[in-house]
């Protein structure tokens, strides 16, 4: 067909020919590192020629364990210009967890950061890293290791800068991803050089975070969370400035980064943020840090309102973003629509807030149990359904990919793991459609609003209580610690909510609490949205991504609910 | 692989989920069109169910011979939408170029405004259009044709507007031009549903055009130029509103349409623009006719520097771009890039007037006869070679596309059309390259300056001389009405400029003028790149889309300059 294929390398290669000079910086364990486009793409030609001459090849994988920097950046370009996958692994992740997606994605090299060292002998085991041939340390140390490490230097040492590389098509392989689900084992998204080619021009729209050369662009979302959002691609295709952040930098460390560098976009989940405010609580800074900053990127979980007021008052937008690993990952971004640039202050914080309007070129639906589509009126609930260039149809299936022969194929284990993707690749695909298991409401004007898991949502009658919003409505009240509310079996109603509430103050004296706990949900929601028991314990048990652990609390009811409760049913709920 | 096709489609999904009210204004000949997008899909549907009413399936051609109009951009999505194409043609071409391009296109049913009856019926021949099932014309009157004609209302009378489309894949057709060149058979272009995704997704980049959802788009530049370049389907993907200015519109109806619909960016040739300039001379405006206007994209040929002052004392932004049918059409832009924007004024004109830099995703280089890179210095000249997801890799080959037996098919004309196809492919691609057949310099910050054609820039004892640049100087004399340089076979050198001039004044006392205009080029360029010969012609010979013909200028020198040259030679010329 006619066209050419849409691959990563020409960003790369525009970046470098009209940008020469434009500047990447990171903060690394030994200081800053500051260099030039020019130098960038030397630096990548000599770490995929160094990747070439272990043996990597198209179709291969190359693990990394990485915060961001440098180093890391430079492997999201050379690794997928020989036509392998840029594999980023979560260090933060439980070792088994580790130990299960090298083993799944047989990467061939590995590149591990020296203060990470610890992540990786923790989750090495011969037989799951049988297939990494090299294990490449970045950092000035070369840590003890359970194999023998190669220093970074050494691994790139006498390589040249020009790569002979293959003529690639827009379906290879460039990216794959583990997504971190709290329910089973992870699994793998592969991005194909389309998807990201897709995803990246698609943010770089104004729809999108409107990305120009102009920017300077600071990812403090971590290399390893769905290619840093995308953001290094991005940032090299507008010809923009790069920020990294390195290895856990503190409130004051992005402040200073943001001043020093002239970061005009940066990105991060909420807490991030919430620390920065605080830190600039603590430190009045009458020189305007902040002055050259224009937009924040937060995404992962939902910024509460005081974040975009806070940074309304230094001049910086917050800009709310939804996505997944699945979604490569950003699917929505909330902007104000035209109509609503004059709605009142308190109403367009409102819309801020939401995870926002779909991207251009990518489709969206929410439907509900039977899968008809919900009305557009911000209150129904469904499950949002999205589907487009750069959101996956399936996942990654380990056992197509390894080569015939290597000893992972052979172990049942590797084959067991492979059934069960399949069986989640059901689930989560309807067609070419992801089911997102975000329930969400879309208001009038576009706006997905996600207000449960659907694992979490509870289905009362036939109708749909947000389990997230029951435990906001507790949570609010000043005495509660923590809260976490699920759905249990009854008899009538199918599913009824039960509240696990850990809250200051004498077990022995609770009923006021919950009268006031009950109070607090019924001036938000129908009365059927009231928990019929309210159940306290010493904390909420939380699951390794610290995540209420949802299964666990469900399990301390055996049996169901009995008939009775003592809210008002659903309206034409038999 | 994974990731959904990238086509049409949810562009326009998007638009009617997100922006159902957002405004499609047409000025057409029975007045003045107003909908949304929510009525306008629904129009879509009507239109795509007519057409495969008629037979039109997947890989079929929709030929239009119709205005900037609300039917027009109907057909934009309805043909895609069935995997047909979208084939645009220009009713200003010859009535024998127009024959041609029918029968290669081999288009099923044509789309005619009643306006261009006219062109239909001169161009009209029964075996040239012998695929053409039914002609179908737009506009209040139906006016006497060659073949009974169906009104469109009558055609589109009782179809449903749901479309049980086929599900397309990128590589699927969506579009189909017929590029204009000077010389030779006009070439068919074809744009797959993936070149128009990368395209449209390119120019909404702040890169590209920058268009979001609060711009309100009217592009001036005919839609049967490339489709309008793009705008139709970047404006949809934006969720911005539409405006389109019908038949012929002069400067006051321009002016009216900006004014009224509160166009904020608009798009056409500089000639479209200085005559709007005229027209705002002589109507001075109190009110501010454009105060919503935010940027004009000219493009088609370069603006003269003062259409940039002109507009930008009017606070409108002249954005020069440049682009051709092969690459679908945009592939640079002249923004100011970040180092630039504190430059003087007279600098930041000088770039902006400039082809510009090339957009995400693409990569270009300029290369001299030999086929290596020339240096970005800004003098340098060499051809342009452009790639990318957008651009095409080969013409359209209408034998291969013809359905087997089809009359056309068997006719020895046809096949000899596909083998010139083939012989043109050979010159105008190399590899996935496309040799633009332009001249450029690229200075040192990678603005592209368009400096001449190929076919024209003449090759002087090895080194480049530009046509244009001479041309321009040489017409840049008060007396001088027109003039063409072209180069002419020289025993010694190779090639030499001879001038022909057409001025003002006797024809007997030249001495003087050619003087002057000796003079004028030294002024600017080399000594040797003074014409040999000064010509005086009554007018310049053109070709049918009135540009210089040089072919014929050329055909005027029967034999070779003699070796008498009074130029200096090249520096290392020999």
């Amino acid at each position: 067909m006619t066209g050419h294929a849409q691959t990563l390398r020409p960003f790369l290669s525009r970046a470098v020919g009209l940008y020469p000079d434009r500047k990447i910086v990171a903060r690394t364990g030994e200081g800053v590192v500051r260099y030039t486009y020019n130098r960038y793409v030397d630096r990548v030609g000599r770490l995929a020629n160094a990747l070439r001459a272990t043996g990597v090849d198209r179709g291969d994988r190359v693990g990394t364990l990485c915060w961001n920097h440098d180093r890391h950046f430079e492997a999201y370009f050379a690794a997928p210009e020989l036509g392998a996958q840029l594999h980023t692994i979560n260090p933060l992740l439980p070792a088994e967890d580790i130990r299960r997606i090298v083993a799944s994605a047989a990467d061939r090299v590995l590149l591990v950061d020296a203060s990470l060292a610890g992540a990786f002998a923790e989750a090495y085991d011969p037989e799951a890293f049988a297939s990494v041939e090299r294990v490449v340390v970045v950092g000035a140390d070369t840590p003890d290791l359970p194999v023998e490490p190669t220093a970074y230097d050494e691994f790139v040492a006498g390589h040249g800068t020009d790569v002979d590389a293959p003529e690639l098509d827009g379906d290879d392989p460039a990216g794959l991803c583990y997504s971190s689900g709290t329910t089973g084992d992870p699994k793998g998204v592969e991005y194909t050089h389309r998807m990201l080619w897709g995803h990246t021009m698609a943010i770089l729209t104004p729809s999108g975070l409107d990305i120009a050369d102009h920017d300077v662009v600071m990812p403090v979302v971590p290399m390893f969370h769905i290619n840093a959002w995308g953001l290094p691609y991005a940032a090299t295709a507008a010809g923009a400035g790069h920020v990294y952040p390195g290895p856990s930098p503190d409130p004051q460390d992005v402040v200073d980064l943001i001043d020093r560098e002239n970061v005009t976009l940066t990105a991060g989940v909420p807490t991030v943020w919430l620390g920065v405010l605080d830190h600039l609580a603590d430190h009045p800074d009458p020189e305007g840090a902040l002055s050259t900053l224009d937009r924040i990127v937060v995404g992962g979980s939902a910024p509460p309102e005081r974040l975009l007021r806070a940074f309304d008052d230094y001049g910086v937008e917050v800009l709310h973003g939804w996505g997944m690993t699945e979604t490569s990952p950003v699917g929505a971004v909330s902007h104000l629509k035209p109509g609503l640039c004059d709605a009142d202050y308190d109403r367009r914080v409102e819309k801020r807030a939401k995870q926002g309007l779909v991207l251009p070129g990518l489709e969206f639906k929410a439907v509900d149990d039977s899968g008809e589509a919900i009305p557009h009126d911000g209150e129904s609930m469904g499950e949002l359904l999205i589907r487009g260039p750069w959101v996956a149809t399936k996942y990654f299936d380990s056992e197509r990919r390894r080569p015939s022969g290597s000893e992972a194929s052979e172990t049942p284990r590797a084959t067991g793991e492979a059934g069960d993707s399949r069986t989640q690749s059901d689930d989560a695909f309807d067609g070419s459609w992801l089911r997102t298991g975000d329930v969400v409401t879309v208001d009038p004007d576009g706006y997905i609003e996600l207000v449960d898991r659907a694992a979490d949502v509870i289905n009362s009658g036939g109708e749909w209580i947000s389990s997230q919003a029951v435990e906001n409505a507790i949570m609010g009240h000043g005495s509660v610690r923590e809260a976490a509310v699920v759905g249990v079996p009854h008899e009538r109603w199918g599913e009824r909510p039960v509240a696990f509430v850990a809250a200051d103050g004498d077990d022995e004296n609770r009923g006021g609490l919950v009268d006031a706990l009950r109070g607090r949900v019924r001036t938000g929601y129908p009365d059927w949205w009231v928990p019929d028991r309210f159940e306290f314990v010493e904390s909420v048990p939380k699951t390794a991504t610290g995540k209420f652990d949802k299964i666990d609390l469900r399990g301390r009811f055996e049996g169901s609910l009995d008939g009775t409760v003592d809210a008002t049913p659903p309206e034409g709920a038999e």
